[in-house]
Order: structure tokens, then sequence, then C-alpha cells
């Protein structure tokens, strides 16, 4: 067991502060994973800086050091993205967490890190604004780690991830060294850096400001959940909304194991327990608009073959509809001692054969596999339930998932849609990229991080 | 004057076929110039490939020669991004127009670059789909070239830039390597290098096929003309509808200059001539929803000031309101032999004391400046209108034109909206970019043209 030299240590400290430089096994715990659960590593310490300006004095000392950095927000990725091995620190954003801008004029704020996503939201209500991208963790997670994982959620369908919303960052470096890029009428120009780095999984530098844009709150909001007796017909409503034009703000389809055990769990929301897939399609706009489309949403879902349609009067109805969907992973958690969310996506076009395909595979291993996916998108999330205890389990689930993934390539998609490459897939990098694109990728790595300081063995094979 | 060696012609030839290497004197004029014409070079030669394989061919050939490579599509770019000087070869995209694919069930085109960006549109029209970026040059513009300077339109205000749009690349590089990047069902994930290419100007490679999101016909379209008296109350307008959470398509300032040049010219609308600004408002959407909008603009447009609103009714009439906007430039070249068509962004909240700024510089410097702008977006277009005979009037043109470019960053805009750095702007970059920042950008073009042969002087300044 490494543990972080007397000396380092005091000099931390002055930096940050001492209650800010966790060493202590125990309080190291809570940092030995993200949350995928599956890998475990305890970091050499956690420093928790409060600005920009001790973030870059920490990385100078640490870069000093030879010692890595892997950047974390509130840990609830998804690919142990914010795991670190025994030798690296982690910086945790817990205390950058400061609105230090908000500006309707120009629909934008400014935020620490640390800031929750949906506290932004909160923050921006009392203007008529809000922060559009939102993960299913945005109680939880972060910005900074919205930022690094370019992440989506229900409704990217029609307002996109976050990479369409930060306009400007103050990162960074490994080496200590502060960039401010782009930011308020300088977001366009040549070329585009703060573009590149969104998305860059913690692997370039740390961002510690965010300018984002903030969008108008829409002025209604009505929302229906189909019920159908088989997931196909569920895609096949999918396809006949998109079809015709339509835009929804959200189509999310709820698989039947899912719908089971959310309907089990404290969560129940009255879904059928004997449906085998529930869409919620959702729109939003101005209110005189949003009627007609409800109505040929209905009619699709219904020429679909849905058994039933409801529909959403108040607000109280609308979570209640929306139940299913936000408390999947929750329910799914309570019938499983460990959960698997997987995240891929396939051209839309290629739904329903990809999960027919994912069925066999489950049936096959003989592992339960719950699906919840933004099916709008293309962007699916199969939910594998297991006992880690059990290691003949264990081995079933690593293989079905690496066969899941082979099947959503091998259908045009890719290993991930939201939820990064990590540490989780970056084997699985070579199905979907090309040597020379990898190459490519990792050069321009090598541009903000010469030394390779920065979140260490995440998104490339190594051996690029 | 440089000759293109005979070998070198020969064996570019057997590439391209022999018709598509331009190197005689006459045929190179067409090259000398883009739409900024007040710089002006010929190249060595015009290769036009049409394949993918061949741009790879000719790029190795040229490379291995040691001779520089300026792609180009339409030559409608107004920064001087396609100028090639006497060494170098101009790769011309003309014939690479073919669109590869449109595939409506995932709302995607590919095309090759030379696809005129309004032929994509109508091309996809049949499908009900239609391409949203929309430069004013959207009839003859390609693109290719889109892609390189990340283009803009009136539309951008609520639809966003090119960035937005593009979802997979095939690029070669100088070396003529031949690289795949995102593409359909893989436009996620990390790193983003599709969106670091977009907006790269023709300086990391070009660009050989591209894949674009379509979006559905809106269902409607309702279009307003404000006429105003003064500019202020214009910008005025645009601040009321925007703070009210309304999201127009468009919000386009015109001011009396250019109201007058396109009423005196074949292109008029039958605006006013005595009116000192007008701004068209158009929403799109589903018909019932537009005609609240449209009353709550009526309604700002008039409390801001308006002397007169107009509303079309039909498709022609929507026409008519916008042709003192489409028709600007055109209009303007007929009342003076010279234009200089500047573009810059200021945060929206700051127009109103930047038009006043710009306004005194054209007294002050006894200029004609007339300004057209995406006043939703903050980026103006002030155009300059001279005489380049006169090099006493050119001279103050360049001075006037490096003092509004100072008044826009000064309030906190940056140098370029839509039209790209190029060859015009890069001694203005570092008014806006730290030096780290460019050394940053010019080693992510070292990532991908590590020989520096991609269309040599633009974007950066030389020293950097």
């Amino acid at each position: 067991m490494e543990s972080l030299p007397k000396n380092l240590a005091r000099d931390l400290k002055d930096i940050v502060g001492s209650n800010w430089v966790l060493s202590d096994r125990d309080r190291l715990l809570a940092y030995e994973s993200d949350g995928l659960t599956a890998y475990r590593s305890k970091p050499l310490a956690v420093v928790l800086p409060e600005t920009t300006d001790q973030v870059s004095r920490v990385f100078k000392l640490l870069s000093r050091n030879n010692i890595k950095v892997v950047p974390r927000g509130a840990g609830t990725g998804l690919s142990g993205g914010a795991l670190a091995d025994p030798t690296a620190v982690i910086i945790g954003t817990s205390k950058m967490n400061t609105i230090i801008k908000l500006d309707p004029d120009n629909r934008r704020a400014v935020v620490q890190p640390g800031v929750i996503n949906a506290h932004l939201s909160e923050a921006a209500a009392p203007l008529g604004l809000y922060y559009a991208p939102d993960p299913a963790s945005q109680s939880a997670c972060t910005i900074g780690g919205n930022v690094a994982e370019n992440s989506g959620g229900p409704h990217c369908l029609k307002y996109g991830v976050t990479s369409r919303y930060v306009t400007g960052l103050t990162i960074v470096t490994y080496e200590g060294e502060i960039l401010r890029l782009g930011g308020l009428g300088r977001e366009r120009g040549s070329y585009d850096l703060v573009g590149v780095f969104v998305g860059s999984e913690g692997c370039f530098g740390m961002a510690t400001e965010v300018e984002v844009k903030l969008l108008p709150k829409p002025e209604s909001v009505r929302t229906l959940l189909a019920i159908f007796d088989r997931i196909e017909d569920a895609g096949k409503a999918v396809t006949s909304i998109m079809a015709r034009g339509l835009l929804p703000a959200a189509l999310e389809i709820i698989d039947g194991a899912t719908i089971r055990a959310v309907e089990a769990s404290v969560f129940a929301g009255g879904y059928p327990v004997d449906a085998n897939a529930a869409l919620v399609v959702e729109f939003d706009g101005i209110e005189k608009g949003l009627g007609a489309d409800v109505q040929k949403a209905i009619s699709d879902c219904k020429k679909a073959g849905a058994t039933e349609v409801r529909s959403a009067a108040t607000s109280e109805e609308r979570q209640k509809l929306w139940q299913g969907r936000k408390k999947a992973f929750g329910a799914m958690g309570r019938i499983a001692t460990d959960l698997l969310v997987q995240d891929a996506t396939v051209p839309r076009s290629r739904l329903p054969e990809v999960l027919m395909k994912i069925s066999e595979i489950g049936e096959r291993y003989d592992l339960n596999i719950a699906n919840v996916f933004h099916a709008g998108d293309g962007n699916l999330h199969p939910n594998i339930l297991f006992d880690r205890s059990d290691s003949e389990e264990l081995q079933k689930v690593e293989l079905a998932s690496t066969e899941i993934m082979k099947v959503c390539v091998a259908a045009g998609g890719t290993i991930t849609g939201e939820h990064g490459v990590g540490h989780d897939k970056k084997s699985y990098m070579p199905l979907v990229c090309g040597v020379d694109e990898m190459k490519t990728m990792k050069k321009v790595k090598t541009v903000f991080d010469p030394y390779h300081g920065m979140n260490p063995g995440k998104v490339l094979p190594t051996d690029i």
C-alpha cells in the first residue's frame, strides 16, 4: 500500500487547508469506485480544492512529483472514469460548487465544476430559464462531470447533449497552466478547443469554470404513457412518431422487466405489471401547439398496438408517468445486489433487431437483462442484474456485456451514448475506431497533457 | 512566376484526368480570390478530384513534393480562407458534388464536400426534411466550405451552426491518409475529433465525405417586418422578444443605409426608404402555436417604437419581407465598387452601444458603413463600401475595420461569427486568444498536419 509522503501532504494542505487533503484509508473508501461499482481501487489521496488557483497550484505540485491526477465530480459516472489507482491522487470538486454568475440577458451561467446539474436549473428558475441536459442522475451529478462525459439525458432527443451548451471553459492542465477557452461573445471562431475538451473524460485537464447556455423554460409540457404487449410495437410507435416529422422532447422505452422491478418497489408508478413495454412520449413548447402533436402521437401509439395510452393532466400525474423511467435504476438496485448499466447507441432504424438480439443474449447466458432506453436517439441502456459474489455469474455478465457491445457495433452503433468510455470500455474502442483514429485521439490528448498525467488508463487502449 | 513542373502535372493528370488539372494563367483567374476580393493571388495550379481516393493520391503526390495545399469549395468565403499563394495548389471540390445518401429513417445525409448547401435541402424536401444551416450564400456555397468555416446563417439563432449538424466525416490529411471520424450511430464518444475538425478552416485536412443531420421541415412559418426610426429601437425590440422567452427562428436587423441600397436596386422589397432600421422576425413550428408568438412579437416591436409592422400572409410576401436582408450584399455591390463585409460577435446585451460606436467610426473616417446583423445572436456584419482604386480610402477602410474589431472585442465579443479567421483576421487573433491558447491551437493543428502543408498562413499569426 502506497502512502502519501509527509512533506507532500503538508504542501498540499498549505494550498487547500488541512481538512481538505484526505489520506486515511477510511476516508478514501468513498472514493474507491464511481457508479460502476464492479471496479474498485483506493487512490493515494483525495484533494478538495476550492478555486482555479488552488487547482493550478495542486497540479503543479503533483506533476513535479510525477503523481498522476484523476478529476472527480459526484462519482455518479458509469464507466469507471473516476477510478484512481493507488499511486494517483483524486481531485474532487465537492467544494467547487458556486454558481459564479447568472446572466439572463445573454442566457448564460458561469459555474464551478462541482455545481450539481439540477441546482443550476433551480437557481435559474426564477429567471424563467433552465439548463437543458438532464442525465438521470441530475439530482446528484455535477456540471464538471457532465462536461467530462458530454452527458445526455432523456430530453437530449430534442435539446442535444452537453457540448451544445458549453460555450466557455477555464481549464487547468496537468502542469498547472490555466487556460481560458471560448466564453460569451467568443464562442465561435477557430479552432474549437472548447468543443474538443467537452467529452475528454478528464484526460486533457480539469475544467474549473464552465460557461453554459441556458434556455427559456417551455411554456407547457405534455406527457403520454403508452403501454404495449410487445416491445417491437413500442419501437414501431417511435418510428411512426419520428417519421411524421414530430419532434418530441423525449421518447423513452421501458421494457417489461424494468416495469416489474419498478412496480415491485416503493417507486411504483401504477404501470400494468403484465405489460412488456411502456413508451413515455413528451412534448414541450407553446401550449396551443401541443394538443395536435399529442393527438398524433396517441394515434401512432394506438396504430402500433398500444393497449392503453395515458395522458397526464397535472404535474403530479406527469411525474407518475415518468416514474418507470426515472426510478428504473433505483428499483433494479433493490432486486439485485449488483447492476451493470450498459450504454450503447445504434442507428434508430436498427433498434428492433438489436433489442431482439439482446434478449437472445440474456436467454443464452440465463441472465436477467432489463432495458430502458432513449429510443428517439437510439441510445440503449441494457441493465444486467447479477450478484458479484457469484463468480460464475460475474463471468457470464462480462461475456454477455461484450456480446451486447458487439451486436450494437455490428448494427452500425457505438460503445457509449452518454456514459463515456472510461476504464470499462477502453478495450472496446478498437471495435469502433480505426488505429489511425485512435492514434490521432492520443496525439490530441498529448497536446493538452504531454506528460500523460491526467486520468491515466482511461479511454484509449494502452497499446495505442 | 512559378509554374507547375511538367512531370508533376502529368502525374496529377494521371490521377484526376487531363481536363482537371488547371495551370493556365487564364483558367487560374477564377481562383485568385474568394468572396473577400481585397486579397488576390494566383495559385500554382488547381486540381479538381472526384473521389476520396483521388484526393488521397493527389495529397500524397503533393506532400512528397513539398507543395502546400489549399482546399476550396465555391469560393464564397469572406475571410480569404481559400487564398493560395503562387507556390500552393488549390484542391477544388466542384466535381465532388454527389449526394451519396439520404437516410430519412435516421434523418441523415451523406454528401461529398462540393454539394451546394441549398441543393441538399432541395433533395431532402420530398422526404419532408431539410438541412438547417443557411448562410446567406446558400445557393452557391458548399457543405465542405460550411464545414471548414463552421458556417451559420439567419436561422442559426434557433437552429445552431454547422457543428450541431455534422455527425461524421471522412477526411484526407496532407500526407494522404484517409481517416473516418464519427458517423451514424457513432456520433458520440470520446474524443470529439469530428467536433474539432469542423471550423478548422481547411488547416487540418480536407473533408471528402460529410454526414449531416437533417431536420423535419417546420409545419408553418410566420414572418414579420418591423420598421423603426431609430436603430436602437430595433435593438430594444430584440431584447424584449428574447427577454420574454420567445425563441424566434430568426431575428435580423437591417440598417437605414442598407435599406436604401436595396430599395435603389432591382431587389427592392418595398421597405420605406426613410426608415433607419428594419427588423425581420420569423417564427416557425406548429401552425397553432405561432399566432400567439407573432402577436407577442408585434406588441414588443410596437412598444419599442416601431412605426409600422408588416406581416406576411403568403410565401411570396414572406420572400419580399426577407428581401432587404437576403439581397443586402448584392444591392451594396451595385452602389459601391468594393465592399468589405465585416463579421464579429458581441454579447447580445452589448449590441446597442456597439452599433453606436460603429456609427461614430464611420463618421470619423467619412466612410459609408451599412449594417446587417443576426441580432438574436449578437453577430454583426458591418459592410464598408469603398473604392479600392482610391488608395487613401482603402487605407481608411483598413483602419476603420481594425477599430470596429477592437470595439467588438472590448465589448466582450470576438473577431468572427461565421466567416472564419482565414487570411484576413489572423492578425486580430491575439485580441481574443491568449498566447497559450493559440499555441494549444497550433499543436492541435500539428496533430492532423505535422508538416504544416494544409492551407498555410491562415487562422494563426505566423509568430505563434
